[in-house]
């Protein structure tokens, strides 16, 4: 199969968009895409400072990669999360976000959360009721509590995500499979910070393929962590993933449809206005002045802040 | 097993009620459930005059076994829509439903498409775009058309069809992987007869899963015909309730709550009201007075009605 661009062999065949190309126009297509998406939803512009949460893995790397081609101002940030399980998952994973960071000359942020807050992810979620089975829940909330900290606190315009089509399918099927309205409606290529304490959010890659991520990186020759996250075997998420996989094997484009009809009925104005519940009753954490949806402390300080601690916080 | 209610055998496990069943309480228990449903809903009362769609199906059987079991007033209705295809697929349905009226004393309305309009299903859908692949989307425009024209002419309050959790939750599928509002908005257990030549309908089975209604045929001895429409072969309704069919089986009781989390999300108001475009701009078909989408002779008249007759019709 030949590129659509020039008459070199294609490297990847994309029947979803009815396109195969070779590497050199591969390489300049995904952040072109990329470009396009940036400004098709006002996700930001070259004129602010962009954070990109980095986990080490090929979507956060390739879009790091790719907005400062692309001559966006964006530095790194990278959350410890103190997660061995005797593969040394988070040392690995640091090492090559340290690495990318290096080689590019970028800067890159890392936050601790053994170090800063005396304990692992796993030993944290080990205490709470969240973490019961798995550390996910915890692990999800300190990254978000933590992202949205070091954007605010390093006085950064909006922070990125990594997240591909492929996981925003998976969440939109998830959340639609049981119609949580709150989840539904806020699914979006961009959070606006319409909360106090909140920074601005954007998705850049949400509708890009993972595999086409995947081929990017290593097209690329961005090195990677390929181990998925240990914690993350049989999760739910994977679950819908495979489900989707399967209809994307049976249609091509069937992930990007599913996600693209969604956004198209939302803006045709679907939901109702007052459907987001969750969003009408925000409070504001008296420990670390973020959103929550109760008052008094958040889910993460009452989760970091051992009872010792607890008196020194006037919280009402 | 043993039965929940009583000492003896069971003949159903259904895990995702955590509840099996003796014959004897089973066929007490699904009209106990189907009464449940038809309150719950509001979808009729004994006073009202009911008309259930006959397949000669399990479903609109066992429905019309179980309403009439249950005291309501209720008459059937068979469409024939002369579909042979090598199994006199039309004549062996025809023949169950007339069978059955017979043997409970039951008032049977009989249309035959062939007989009223001239031809079969397939040879309308063969003369139509709309029938370019398969003549499914004529015959259910078709059948729609003859069903409420059938309990308008005939005075019912309301309309029954033997649509089972399976279909409806099939149909939310397709309606929400495409994200098509129309459909979402107004997927419902009763649609209110709330435009112009229209009337109510409703789903008493929508919460009973397909194998509960294979059962209860079985178990009460109703003879039905075991075979799918000839034309329902690799339809996007079997292949959505595959997909389904293996969710449920990875967690019992995924099907349900898909639905109920969405009947329960639209109480919750997540829809906006306007979202229905279509409910607002629906005109008066000039030749049968049912309600169509744009000005003129509805899709139903358009494929029945012969280019030489059309001139005898006040077309605006």
């Amino acid at each position: 199969m030949k590129c659509r661009k020039c008459d070199h062999k294609a490297v990847i065949n994309m029947p979803q968009h009815k396109l195969a190309l070779c590497k050199e126009h591969y390489l300049e297509w995904i952040p072109e895409q990329t470009q396009r998406f940036i400004e098709k939803y006002h996700m930001f512009g070259k004129a602010d400072r962009v954070l990109v949460a980095v986990s080490g893995g090929k979507d956060s790397l390739s879009l790091w990669d790719i907005l400062s081609r692309l001559g966006y101002q964006v530095d790194g940030l990278y959350i410890g999360l103190g997660i061995d399980e005797g593969i040394g998952y988070s040392a690995e994973s640091q090492r090559l976000a340290e690495q990318f960071a290096a080689q590019h000359a970028l800067k890159l942020h890392v936050v601790s959360i053994p170090e800063k807050y005396g304990e692992t992810i796993p030993a944290m979620a080990g205490r709470t009721l969240r973490g019961h089975d798995k550390p996910c829940a915890v692990c999800g909330m300190a990254k978000r509590h933590i992202m949205n900290r070091a954007a605010r606190e390093g006085g950064y315009d909006v922070l990125v995500t990594g997240h591909n089509l492929d996981d925003e399918a998976a969440v939109l099927f998830a959340n639609t499979m049981n119609w949580l309205p709150g989840y539904l409606v806020r699914q979006s290529p961009v959070l606006e910070a319409n909360r106090p304490g909140l920074v601005r959010k954007a998705k850049p890659l949400c509708r890009l393929y993972e595999r086409e991520m995947a081929a990017y990186a290593l097209l690329r020759g961005i090195e990677y962590i390929y181990e998925e996250c240990p914690y993350s075997i049989g999760s739910k998420s994977l679950y819908y993933k495979e489900i989707l996989d399967r209809m994307e094997a049976d249609r091509p484009g069937a992930k990007l449809s599913f996600y693209l009809t969604f956004l198209q009925a939302k803006e045709n104005g679907l939901f109702a206005p007052g459907a987001d519940v969750e969003a009408e009753s925000i409070h504001t954490c008296p420990s670390c002045g973020q959103p929550t949806s109760a008052p008094g402390l958040c889910a993460f300080c009452r989760t970091v802040i051992k009872p010792d601690q607890l008196e020194l916080i006037d919280v009402h």
